[in-house]
């Protein structure tokens, strides 16, 4: 089986123009304009590979070829929308690989015995709603209505929000993903291409500490309480704790903010978040259980107030056993053996899980970078992961 | 001397009315309405306590009385505005208690020798324009022109923002003001007035540090460089250093500010402020050095950059000591032993030092609040300190 590279740059790069940010990065948010403009520009990409395409209810868009025998689907692709200045590649490559992928399987092996789909998701990222995995969730049944900006950005794209539960699926036997890592695990070990063995579970808290706004002159160092010094360290007992554990585990204060917020005022309060990560769900837990006792510890000997409530919780999710060891087997006939590891993102493979059977390769990001314009992978690492993608598409479906 | 205490309540309630917010405390900006309603009253209270009353080019309101001899004025007062839900007595009982001060003289001792003032200072805090100090700075001289805003501004209160030089003034022989303390000293040491003997130093810096904004799910935590991880570690250590050297050393971080502000990304940018101040400039720079030189260790040790830069630095000013003595003096007069101690807060004494000999009284803050609704001194103590400014202005004066 081979892909043409070339192939795949040029739809890389078309898609990579679609929503291109003025400075720098693209931008294609749900239902938005660019949004718009990317399914479309697939819609065409999947009809001309000879794929029947429909959009459902949601606005995921779905390619097909039917099989020559009855049976459950067979679906690859990713998320067609980004992440404010995101890059070039994240959700863009499962598309457009998926889309080749079928394209030289039809061009080399005829129509499958099974059902193969090419499916671009219709939202994964967040970026423009107050939701994520929106298109996977609908796919699975988990939504029924819509928030009323959400819906009224249906209506405008010609989406009725009445109708989300039709996009519900439960004819699909496995679905498989090509993304890129986002990390550096396999640029620093020099690995072209991973199997995921779990996406880690993500706990998101968000820690409010009250102290005493003072005034920064006239409150001498002993008698403060002072928010903005205790929630520092709690941030440090974050890092320290992460790291303590070791790896997959993984904590991040990624947003922070102080009351008053003045240069002469002693913060009275201070409200933070910590993205909390592992693949085991009692190891993540027991993180988030030292996380929360150290905080509570720290907060206590300064005589401050804490309260911690939990923004958003989602439980590891194995991949599936068979399909791992078929990706494994994939990359085996395409010459590589591929390395096992942990998705410490979240895709829409951990929704689709609930429905399918799911399995996800990773080809190395450049510098680890992603999410921003600097997102980038070699173009022959880009070709070997189509290629191992075509490879098991064929293992399922022919 | 004696003053009468409800004389004095009733005035403060007057004035704390003159800018209430629905939401608790008062609010007069310089040159907004209630900062003009404020001046208007007090300008009656001052002319039916027998004052010649002036403003001058950029709204500080002077009451005078000649005295029997020529020579420079002795002066006392405080400023008018405060800042946003400030409380009832910052900057307000130095004026009412003047006035109040200066009308029992008159009754009881008649015309001074020397000429005797109550100055409504226009502005000190800097909570409405980005200036403070702006009454003192311009009476000694150091004001030339306006900001655009702020000449608008004055010339909405009939204010020629051309004329600001003609505030200058360089017959002021003493200046004594009384002050709430706005910290627990005295109310934790049970004493119940002081002098001030230093207003300390004050140096406001900016610390930018710089990492990487990479993924909070695929990054490991040894292969990060979190700009908040880093930064959290600096406000510890500024907290840390001002402790080891003790009183009267402060350093507080007030505000902080992460990038991209994003709950699943790693900080690639924070931006924090750290207000310094110590009674002697020796010592005050010693602690900036400390703190400088442990942040660059911080930030070299997780390959994070760091720049900092100076927002405002002024020298700690120690007050006159003639004039302290006299107010010892005055307390003793009035049964009290005062106590001397460093103003961790600013005043505009700081700047009037420049120009003639300077001196002030605290009285205790009930809990050490201020800057809020809560700001408050028992009748008692208020009532003693304004009989000992009387008791000052007396021994200065007549």
């Amino acid at each position: 089986m081979t892909v043409d590279p070339a192939l795949l740059e040029r739809r890389l790069d078309e898609l990579y123009t679609i929503g291109a940010q003025p400075d720098g990065g693209a931008y294609r948010g749900l239902y938005d304009d660019a949004w718009a403009a990317a399914v479309e520009r697939v819609e065409r990409w999947l009809k001309n590979a000879g794929l029947k395409t429909r959009r459902d209810a949601v606005g995921n868009l779905w390619g097909r070829v039917d099989g020559t025998d009855k049976g459950k689907s067979i679906v690859t692709g990713s998320h067609i929308d980004t992440v404010r200045h995101g890059g070039r590649l994240d959700g863009a490559l499962g598309i457009v690989a998926g889309l080749t992928a079928v394209e030289s399987l039809l061009a080399t092996k005829g129509r499958p015995r099974r059902p193969l789909e090419v499916v671009a998701i219709c939202e994964e990222e967040g970026s423009r709603f107050a939701t994520n995995f929106w298109g996977s969730r609908a796919i699975v049944g988990e939504i029924e209505t819509a928030a009323d900006d959400m819906s009224q950005a249906m209506r405008e794209r010609g989406l009725d929000p009445a109708r989300i539960a039709a996009a519900a699926r439960d004819d699909i036997d496995a679905f498989v993903e090509l993304h890129i890592e986002q990390g550096v695990v396999l640029e620093s070990t020099n690995v072209p291409i991973a199997v995921v063995s779990t996406i880690v579970g993500t706990a998101h808290l968000e820690v409010a500490v009250t102290g005493r706004p003072d005034h920064a002159g006239t409150t001498p160092m002993e008698l403060r309480r002072d928010a903005l010094a205790g929630a520092a360290a709690m941030i440090q007992a974050v890092e320290s704790i992460a790291r303590s554990l070791g790896k997959p585990a993984v904590a991040t204060v990624g947003r922070i903010r102080a009351e008053p917020d003045q240069i002469n005022v002693i913060p009275g309060r201070v409200v933070f978040t910590i993205d909390l990560r592992h693949s085991d769900l009692g190891a993540r837990r027991a993180l988030e259980e030292r996380i929360r006792s150290l905080c509570a510890t720290t907060a206590s000997e300064r005589k401050l107030g804490i309260e911690t409530r939990v923004l958003q919780e989602r439980p590891p999710v194995p991949m599936h056993r068979e399909v791992r060891t078929l990706l494994a087997r994939a990359a085996k006939d395409s010459g590589i053996d591929a390395t096992e590891m942990v998705s410490g993102a979240g895709h829409d493979a951990q929704i689709l899980a609930a429905r399918c059977r799911v399995g996800m390769l990773f080809v190395p990001s450049i510098g680890g970078r992603s999410h921003c314009p600097e997102e980038a992978t070699s173009p022959r690492h880009l070709e070997l992961g189509t290629r191992v993608l075509a490879r098991a598409l064929e293992m399922l479906a022919y």
